[in-house]
């Protein structure tokens, strides 16, 4: 080997700080460039430790392979009391479990607006008080076959969305999107803002249930496909897929409610975000569908509750890795600014988690005049997502990538190596309670939710193949 | 100045063959790169005189200026008896005037259902005769500031799209559109075509003539600037367009007739091209505010009646410069090859004169799964249309060109001095009558119709500014 290295041309391979091959370039010596980045500082051991895990390459296909077999379906919408054994007084809420004194504005707020709405407290002291004391329970949406968006809180007498899974048999909820402007889900808990939601129990939930009864399962993934070539990415951007669920049901509204279908069709076209509720559902039922393969380390879950991001892996069960939420880089909602900024908060980080929203954003470039950056910025993220993850979907399609699949299954080895944190683009919430939306941006999860999964599987490889 | 280039380096600036300007390259010799080609051959002359018409400029500007600012808003949807002052027996059809005898299949088609629809023949022969004969008489679409997709037959009995342009007070129409598979558009004039445009005027057109009337206009401007970003191109990709309509209208649908909502929104779902017709309504008002400005070389109509492809001046009123259609290249439906396809028809062209269709295919990267060819041809479609056109659009924005507007307002000297032709996408229809759609895909005009409207407007340059 020295021999031919002597003899022949040499073979040059750079790799990493790109000084000493751009020294190659300037005197004309050919190269091949390798991109590479150092792992996460401290992760070298767990990384070699789980990667030589025998069982890990197949868990991942299997994982991913679930993830992106699901085929969700919009089947009904129905109360939560009905579908998720709420009893009185619990409520959900959105990302990892949190305890009062800990969540922030919104989340208080959201959950001020619960005991309101439920007829459990008569004013907004008395709510706090006896949410403070422990005389409310609540609970994170994930442990419940639940997402939600934002403060994510969900009640007895809200009506969800059910989604079921027609390729592996799993359900999924989300509660209906409220709109825009002053909304439980940012916080505020204002009497508008209860008037709605009762609205939403008494005429838009027993309208869609009648309209799906009518219409039979509308295919979200089919749903969805579409959406991307119609320049959605299905989190901050869904208003051709609300557009075409609206199409779809929009004949079966009218004739499961003459006499309420157009009071439910204007409320739904008055909101371009009415889809995403069932996106996120869809999202969850998929991801679902990919938890519990042993040795699998894919992220079937990121969430945040506007305290702390969490993540949960399908090889470690329901444990939740977290870190501090950071707060969203973006545009700001007319006189607002980052200091009137919550950190990042909600489950709709499903969609991520799924291969859609900051993952997809390729395919919808309009985007960045909501979230901030420019077209290239869009494309770029899609395409660093691809070095994080395990696959690339095969219904869910880039155009303007020549019709490539979103990267889909995010694997904490990967982003352990290579040190590339998932994008996520969000919704901001204001910081005080009642505030509603201040903006929308970009923000990545805290690198230590992810240092902390690797260790687990660090140990859980140890445990059950050890090393002798 | 001899003395410059004798002391200094040269700089090197190359046009045309790039043969040279590759030697310089491999010399590393910097050079200035300039993009050039011949001009149309024998249209020097023409173009010299018409370049320097003093008019011109100022013209142009005039001409592009006031197709950019319309406003179209569709304002209601009325019988064409009611709005067009058509005598019975009398029918419009697309493209320039042309004669029985020289009419192609599916031209001779649509007039045979037209006979039969409004009761003028018993039977398909009856009609060939009677239209054969003159006993039924037929005029251009553009002539009764009307435009129809395809055949773009016309009859009195058929209701309208009404247009209004809120800028300038222009008004024009377009037939509604049938859906796909068999239909008269195509030349198709069986029973269950006769039947459906029976429909289409006792209960789709009166429902969104009431729908109208209780929703106020809908601003099509808007529609369309949105329908860019979702990924249509507003001539053979409509589906975001469609959606949003359906949308925006299907509250008041249900308003104005509770006991036909379910029917016509089942209809109009049925067909993502619904909005083509209220769009090339909406073009063809706004390039009307265009025409009859003197000495503009703007291009105002472009328009196919399956034997020849035409177009307007705006610098020289209502007269037409004709070349033969070509087939269009493209993708088939099912086992039709290009054997089967008709030469171009319609007065769907009225979307490229106004900057949408082929020269904004940069918006719809899933149109070429649609039209044929890749990503990079319809990016590339775009960008070359910037060459022969006077403006880039205030509204109609293409979010993967970072927002840049599309091309518009064609002029007639730039196609002459760089050869480049407008890019159009169209649907194909069979040859022989009564085939409906057989494919889509791209085609060209052709040149002679540039070179003759060149001719006409260096005679009329001479004849306001004779050279002395």
């Amino acid at each position: 080997m020295t021999l031919s290295m002597l003899s022949g041309e040499p073979e040059v391979i750079t790799v990493g700080a790109d000084v000493l091959g751009e020294a190659l370039d300037a005197q004309a010596v050919a190269r091949v460039r390798v991109d590479w980045r150092p792992p996460m500082p401290g992760t070298e051991a767990d990384l070699a430790r789980v990667l030589a895990d025998p069982r890990r390459v197949r868990a991942n296909e299997t994982a991913v392979g679930r993830l992106v077999a699901a085929r969700p379906q919009l089947v009904s919408v129905r109360p939560a009391h009905e579908v998720l054994d709420l009893p009185e007084g619990t409520f959900l809420h959105a990302g990892p479990p949190i305890e009062w004194e800990r969540a922030s504005g919104p989340m208080r707020g959201a959950l001020i607006g619960a005991m309101l709405l439920e007829g459990l407290a008569s004013d907004p002291e008395e709510a706090e008080e006896r949410l403070a004391s422990g005389r409310a329970r609540f609970d994170s949406c994930h442990h419940h076959r639940t997402v939600g968006p934002m403060a994510g809180v969900v009640t007895p007498s809200m009506w969800m969305f059910e989604v079921r899974d027609a390729e592996h048999g799993g359900t999924a909820y989300c509660s209906l999107n409220e709109g825009l402007g002053k909304v439980l889900r940012y916080g505020a808990y204002g009497p508008e803002v209860l008037e709605r939601l009762r609205w939403m129990a008494e005429v838009l939930g027993p309208v869609l249930h009648a309209t799906l009864k009518r219409s039979g399962p509308l295919d979200l993934r089919s749903l969805a496909a579409q959406a991307l070539q119609m320049g959605d990415e299905l989190h901050n951007r869904n208003r051709a897929a609300t557009s075409l669920m609206v199409r779809e049901l929009a004949p079966d509204v009218v004739e499961a409610a003459p006499g309420h279908a157009a009071e439910v069709l204007r409320f739904v076209n008055g909101n371009d975000h009415f889809f995403l509720n069932a996106g996120m559902a869809a999202c969850k039922v998929s991801t679902d569908a990919a938890r519990d393969v042993p040795g699998s380390t894919m992220v079937v879950a990121m969430a945040r509750n506007g305290t702390d991001f969490g993540i949960q892996v399908s090889g470690l069960g329901d444990r939740w890795f977290t870190g501090p939420a950071g707060v969203p880089d973006g545009l700001y909602l007319g006189a607002y600014g980052p200091e009137d900024a919550n950190p990042d908060i909600g489950d709709s980080t499903i969609t991520e988690t799924a291969g859609l929203g900051g993952f997809a954003m390729a395919a919808a470039p309009a985007i960045v005049r909501f979230v901030g950056g420019n077209v290239s910025d869009a494309t770029a993220a899609t395409r660093s997502m691809y070095e994080i993850t395990l696959a690339e979907h095969p219904a869910y399609q880039i155009p303007g990538l020549d019709f490539r699949g979103t990267p889909v299954g995010v694997d904490v080895t990967l982003v352990a190596r290579t040190g590339l944190l998932p994008t996520v683009n969000t919704g901001i919430a204001g910081r005080v309670a009642g505030t509603g939306q201040v903006g929308a941006g970009l923000v990545s999860p805290p690198a230590s939710a992810f240092t902390s999964a690797l260790a687990a599987l660090a140990k859980a490889a140890d445990h059950e193949h050890p090393v002798t």
